[in-house]
């Protein structure tokens, strides 16, 4: 059954960013860390596309990629170039975002800009078929865990300690949320791959 | 050769007590879900000492229980009764507080009150010998961090999102402080033991 997954790339004090996170810095000071095992870094974000590692974390780096649909959000999407219009394989795209979009998306047939969680969710998860959803950027997840759209996540987790910058996880309520532990990868350089499902 | 090792129950969010935690609501709101491993209920809080898990969940607890000495935050100790002077087999325990105890403590002879953290850590290795040290505590945790004396983490990586709450890593600067993932096990009931070596 098609699953709409989280994956992100965490700190082990939970950060998924550095500080001083914004336009034309999107992974925030030194936040490029985070993506060493991607071998995604500061000047490859115009172009977007990060590389597949070898071994155990290139079998997770498959899996993100044999997604059939995005939803990312706004400050995920923009500074990564908008991926150049295509994330992987050309896949259809939903944007979250309240206000319109803040680069030229007119040539992106792929891209579709979303004001509302559910709607982006479903549409995400119709276009999707068999295959699941990736669900990507940290204000999207809040919003998909508040609202009960998120099915599962995987975190890769790096062992740092980044100090500061943006949270994986904030802004949420008191309620809450039981999880499944469903797979726990040791992935190379230290990366731990943890897998959980949403217990409804 | 003995470290210092951080113990602490910790949810996939990064909580380590639920919201209004305090005196007299040690845990916090809900935040008895992160101890259910080691049958710690809130009404335990008094007694102090956690019961034995069975399995692999036992085995991390024996690996605390052997330590040779504790340092513990105030907040930590007075909400847990001061472990009625005696968290396991006697060993010395240092308590960090920049203020007077705020329960009796006279009759307790393996108990300090420190307000020095390095005093504390060195204190404790010393009386450890050849045991490591055990600490708990999140604002013991950041400053031992923060004064690069902390050896090594073990973070009990509960299944929930507790949403709200103390966070486990927070109030540290932006340097990156390096980790060596060194060991970790899937226990009983989703609770994953992550075992990290701060690298100097």
């Amino acid at each position: 059954v098609s699953a709409t997954v989280l994956y992100m790339s965490v700190s082990l004090d939970g950060f998924i960013a550095g500080p001083n996170a914004g336009p034309g810095n999107g992974l925030g000071d030194g936040g490029e860390r985070l993506h060493e095992w991607l071998q995604l870094r500061r000047a490859d974000l115009g172009s977007g596309v990060p590389g597949r590692p070898a071994g155990v974390n290139g079998q997770l780096f498959d899996e993100f990629m044999a997604t059939g649909a995005v939803v990312a959000g706004r400050g995920t999407f923009e500074p990564a170039g908008g991926w150049g219009g295509d994330h992987h394989n050309g896949v259809p795209i939903w944007v979250l975002s309240r206000q319109p979009p803040g680069i030229d998306v007119s040539q992106w047939p792929l891209v579709s800009y979303a004001n509302d969680v559910k709607r982006a969710m479903t549409d995400a998860k119709r276009a999707a078929g068999e295959k699941n959803v990736l669900v990507h950027g940290a204000a999207t997840a809040q919003l998909a865990l508040a609202a009960g759209l998120l099915d599962e996540l995987e975190l890769h987790v790096i062992p740092v300690l980044l100090g500061q910058g943006r949270r994986m996880f904030d802004n949420l309520g008191p309620a809450h949320i039981a999880l499944q532990r469903t797979r726990m990868i040791e992935g190379e350089d230290g990366v731990t791959h943890m897998h959980y499902r949403v217990a409804r």
